[in-house]
């Protein structure tokens, strides 16, 4: 049987100007509770908000900080009030960790947008600080971890529970399915998944990309279509196209949003952006070229669509492109430096946590 | 029994210099065929539209041009295809007067989106140009002619034809009902109709303008709460409150939209605009303030939201704010010309076709 520590073990940020030299540190978990579980971690996988966080450019945050919130484990102890899931369960754990369960948004599924909502890292739950998934242990809510199911391998469940979930919720609540064409605009970690969820979905799938540097895996990963905007006439070419553009770049001021309205459908189209720009970005557009189309920006997913999800992917066989890398100092310092120079097809994870961390487990 | 004309008669704007003195003038009417219906016109809104056409702010178009696009009368003549109208039926023209009836968007509840559709005024059917409702007589498609219900008089009618389902559509569309908080932005010939339909729809509606001059009105309307945005702070007050915020203003570009996206609701908040500014305005957002929200812009209805729209004014006694002017040279020079300076609450019809047009008639 597992140990059960009474410090868990993480690599932490000491301070921003380390940003990708995380060093091996204890840390108190968060006060047990009756809807508490521990669970014991075997893979994390690398997030681009990981970098953001490390880097501080999404602001100040305490030291050392434990990033990394697509979270994989067995759990170790449940509370005394927790009913779905059991020791020895095999859970996930994405970006929210808490909310107040309680306002109309946590009652109707967005739980994601509750002004009580916690992070999973760089997040407060009274006066404990989150502390992420680049660790030993995570302490969690059992709201917030998710029976992963047994056909899903625990380094293709990573990626899907933080970047699946927050392409998969937009992608539903904007009627992905059969008939319906969808174009995913940016290739990246999120965009990648995106691709073989919209097809798993039903959807005629299209990516659009700069260049025609990523079209040989898109095809590979099931799209149906392929268009670099670095074509001159591209937009005029696919107006009136699409009923969904599902923007997985990093930003929207390199897009041009003119274009993307055009290919949209001419009463229905939408433009759903999950980017996480900086806080002062601006984004301009014609009102009349939005005539019967609209714009709009999402956060992650609520539970029920994480659970859709996983059985989805374990249904359809859904795996994400991943780089594994053994997880340590040097690994973290290698996938955070890696993920920033966008140096990775198409998601890191982070495994081997049973070697690292023996001590603990 | 009414007399049947070879030729029908208007008051057409003849460039765009005089653009508020339509002078009186013979036209033909479009071409016979087997859904074709006659219509003796008994009154007529003024839109906005009206304004920038004879202004030729959208464009340039053919002379004489007569505007107008609310329009009521009785039918005198259909053709042998006609199903639903019959001679003597009171019916309704709003903006819209063809679309090829076979597109998708045709197809499927969006016929003002087809790209063949063609408006009352200042479009084309094969080589005929449109004539709109300042005339003693109009020929339309049956599918675009929709019958008043007994209990709507004519003048209060006629206003719902095209602001009024210019409302009606993006309300429902978005949502607005019981349990809803809906914010009418902008009181003018829409907006105020806007206020009275989403109360009739079930609504919680909210009057937001720029000073307190149409509070007074607001509640007569039914509005169950005021804000006025020349008062600092209104933003952060009401901060998350509304579901669906309906712009009615005349554009875009003078709007804040920071303090708009602040005050819609968190994870599902709409901010949803009818105006339809100068072709080459734009308009800025931080997509960070978009999070969980969306901007959408809308055009018109379709035939069964005028259907229900007007059963729901019948049912509920809506009537629209309107002042009469008897059409005649002057009566449409005066109604130009004040509504070009906002100077209506809330929207002049024009009547007395009767006594102008008794030679026609």
């Amino acid at each position: 049987m597992a140990k059960y520590p009474e410090k868990f073990t993480g690599f932490g940020v000491l301070n921003h100007e380390e940003w990708n030299h995380p060093k091996k540190v204890e840390f108190d978990p968060k006060p047990w509770g009756d809807h508490e579980i521990d669970i014991q971690i075997e893979t994390c996988g690398v997030c681009g908000s990981d970098v953001h966080c490390a880097h501080g450019s999404w602001g100040e945050t305490y030291s050392p900080i434990i990033v990394g919130h697509e979270i994989v484990g067995k759990v170790l102890k449940v509370g005394s009030q927790v009913e779905n899931i059991k020791v020895g369960d095999r859970v996930g754990v994405g970006a929210q960790c808490s909310s107040c369960g309680e306002c109309d948004l946590c009652q109707n599924g967005n739980e994601q947008y509750c002004v009580s909502c916690a992070w999973t890292y760089a997040g407060n739950i009274g006066e404990w600080n989150t502390q992420g998934g680049y660790a030993s242990h995570i302490r969690v809510l059992d709201r917030f971890a998710f029976v992963i199911p047994e056909k899903l391998e625990s380094k293709y469940a990573s990626p899907l529970l933080c970047g699946g979930l927050t392409v998969y919720s937009p992608l539903v609540r904007n009627g992905c399915g059969p008939g319906k064409k969808v174009a995913i605009s940016g290739l990246g970690g999120l965009g990648h998944q995106a691709v073989m969820i919209a097809k798993a979905l039903g959807a005629h799938v299209t990516v659009i990309s700069r260049s025609d540097s990523k079209k040989e895996d898109s095809f590979k990963m099931g799209a149906d279509q392929y268009i670099a905007t670095n074509e001159k006439g591209w937009a005029a070419k696919h107006a009136g196209e699409f009923n969904l553009i599902l923007n997985c770049g990093s930003s929207l001021s390199g897009i041009d949003m003119q274009s993307m309205l055009a290919v949209l459908t001419s009463a229905d189209g939408r433009f759903a952006s999950i980017s996480a720009p900086p806080i002062t970005e601006m984004c301009s557009f014609s009102p009349f070229s939005l005539m019967g189309k609209s714009i709009s920006q999402h956060a992650l997913g609520n539970a029920k669509e994480m659970r859709d999800l996983l059985q989805l992917c374990a249904d359809k066989d859904i795996k994400p492109w991943i780089e594994e890398i053994p997880i340590s100092e040097q690994g973290t310092h290698e996938a955070l430096t890696r993920a920033d120079n966008g140096d990775v097809r198409y998601r890191f994870v982070l495994t081997d946590f049973e070697k690292e961390f023996k001590d603990a487990y």
